[in-house]
């Protein structure tokens, strides 16, 4: 099988790597040889090519009749949109690990691959070398999944896993994954939710059958979360993680991207620094979970090379098809799900009973409670209560109910606390 | 695609109960129909066979024009064996998730698979409900495994969550085991690890393409753990779990099953209870980690499916090959591991001395240890120590020394110390 790799940055450079390392490995083992024979890239970097032609013409790639394969690394929405559809439409196969163009563009480019009857391999564009995707859309394809869990931005999962390990602040972990080169120079793209929003649309499509649809995914970032909140939630035996979650329920799917508190003996719970995991929870099976890295060239490129191996075996192709009839994908307001409050008081008698009445007259019953011992200097402490699951938008009223409480002197924190099972 | 059932056990049960519940899944998003002809049973067991014929002649499925594959669920080796070979002979493609055949005649059942142009799937053969073969051999099939590291023994596993959860003694544990289903009335299978080798003896043989030789595998079961050694343990930093690994070094491939310590907060180390997990260290991802249940009728059900559906789909077939020239199956006198010793003394000035100067002779350093205060009624203490890495050998010789000191006044317990990475 004769392929091209578009871009040259660090998962092109792995997969070079990988190229190379692993002929023997796929000559004897799966039977199969690839040959590169172009890489473009509007940039030349000093790297091996293999005797591979080069070329900064990427778009050229798709009109080539000596490649069977397209691999898209470029990243980015506008080229490499252009690229996709140019080569599928030209009858090739493309493997991409582009999540942004999956996101949003993904049923789309599904059709056009089936309309040209090639293949469009995505393992690479969601948890860098775990296998996930032919998890979901293989061995998994014929469960019923109920909920999909996953750790899916290593820079979140850095950064709070320094918060809660080394009780650093979030501006000083954040500076530490950059300087390590997790994350970006503008780092809202991981800590805002997006990158985890885009990989959750994937994970969803694939999961319920519905579209691909990253603009229905709730996000939210993980920069209001700070110590104290990693310190209340192990008193109440959680620990605070950066979740992706998707979710079929009687009324439809629910998508969203939130700092959760999950269970500290839960498996989820276990995954630090900047690894990467995914639960599904399904009918046959109960709960598995797939783990590794999320990122990393030679990492990400493996998930490539899984894609190339099961085209060059001429294994089947992956076609998007719809679960019967329409799901609704749910917006956030339709979530119900238990909340961790912490709520700054001024301590005098009688306002934890307040509060308590305040979230009972919204339906919202208390777990558990952390009331801190009173503060010397100006007689403010935190009141902290988990809740049973309730509605969104009555969490919402009893937040801004308990905000009004004249003893609230600061902003009620409020994080969604997740039991997924497994 | 026409499909025949042998055995109508708790696995057959789950899977005729998968294929009434994923019809419409299978339909929809693989694009496949499964059609049930024939189940097959020495006993005939009250379940719904969906109008499927049933017969008590398991052979005879082996010569039915009207189906395609035979689905092996009866376990044992006898008729198991005969039905699977037949099959495949008869140019039926099998499905089988009796990994004692499989441990033992994998090698030439494949052969003779590929002889007769069918399939042969396995993956309900390890792990339960764990995709663990399909990432072994499609997703991972390029990489470059350098090892395998399974807690593959629910019962075990689940024996030692007790014995380090709740503090209880090894034939409690064991009992309650037994009550819930989760042991055998033997248990010897289970705890004394045969099980395990089974299926350490398949995983090894796709993940570094050598011979499934059962026999090569070295198996040492858990009953000799005790409470204290699991408390010493923590103390240390270190879990107990009762491990599959198999692992390639510069002399050849390792394959054990022992009990060992892990890292606390290691993934490995958070699997408990009947819960089965998989590392599988490459030079690829580094670290992947597939985790879910080891057993039960519907999860093992979900992988019989899944090779199920991909035969129906066209998928490759998983074929056997040697890697390259011959690599040899080591003996356990070839390991190097590192080692937890309790030793039994008399608590008497110099003896921690005269041990530590017994295993620097034997060329072991030191890594941790604990002393425990002095005991009132007979001056009996336990020195606890864990050691670097060391060769097998050296570290059989010094324990004998160890043993033959006066002041040791009880047997000498040594439990490996593996640190997998991940």
């Amino acid at each position: 099988m004769r392929i091209a790799i578009a871009g040259l940055g660090t998962v092109a450079g792995g997969l070079l790597a990988l190229l190379r390392e692993s002929a023997q490995n796929l000559a004897v083992r799966a039977d199969c040889r690839l040959e590169l024979i172009a890489v473009a890239s509007r940039t030349r970097r000093d790297v091996d090519l293999g005797g591979a032609e080069f070329t900064h013409d990427v778009l050229s790639l798709a009109g080539r009749d000596d490649v069977d394969v397209i691999v898209e690394l470029m990243g980015g929405e506008g080229l490499a949109l252009e690229l996709v559809e140019r080569a599928l439409t030209a009858g090739k196969s493309v493997v991409t690990a582009n999540k942004a163009i999956l996101a949003t563009h993904g049923d789309r480019l599904f059709a056009l691959a089936e309309r040209h009857n090639v293949a469009l391999g995505i393992e690479a564009s969601v948890a860098g070398g775990i296998p996930i995707i032919a998890a979901l859309t293989r061995s998994l394809v014929a469960n019923s999944i109920d909920r999909v869990t996953g750790i899916i931005n290593g820079t979140c999962n850095y950064i709070l896993s320094a918060m809660s390990d080394q009780g650093a602040k979030f501006e000083d972990a954040l500076a530490r994954a950059q300087s390590l080169g997790y994350a970006e120079a503008d780092p809202r793209f991981d800590v805002g939710g997006v990158d985890a929003a885009h990989k959750l649309a994937i994970l969803t499509a694939l999961a319920f059958g519905v579209p691909f649809n990253k603009a229905a995914v709730y996000a939210e970032g993980i920069t209001a979360v700070t110590p104290d909140d990693i310190t209340y939630a192990r008193e109440l035996g959680y620990c605070i993680k950066q979740l992706g979650i998707s979710r079929r329920t009687a009324k439809g799917i629910e998508m969203r991207v939130h700092p959760a508190l999950i269970p500290l003996d839960s498996m989820l719970a276990s995954v630090s620094g900047v690894m990467n995991a995914v639960q599904i929870n399904d009918q046959a099976t109960g709960a598995l979970l797939f783990y590794g890295p999320g990122a990393g060239g030679r990492a990400t490129a493996s998930s490539v090379l899984s894609d190339l191996v099961s085209f060059a075996r001429g294994d089947s192709v992956i076609r998007r098809r719809q679960s019967g009839s329409a799901v609704p994908l749910l917006p956030i307001e339709a979530v119900e799900s238990a909340a961790y409050l912490r709520i700054p008081v001024i301590d005098q008698p009688g306002v934890f009973a307040r509060i308590a009445t305040i979230l009972s007259e919204h339906g919202i019953s208390i777990e558990g409670a952390i009331q801190r011992e009173r503060a010397i200097a100006d007689h403010k402490v935190p009141i902290v209560v988990v809740t049973q699951p309730v509605p969104e938008t009555a969490m919402n009223k009893a937040v801004a109910a308990l905000q009004a409480l004249p003893a609230v002197v600061g902003t009620v924190r409020r994080i969604r606390v997740e039991h997924a099972g497994g």
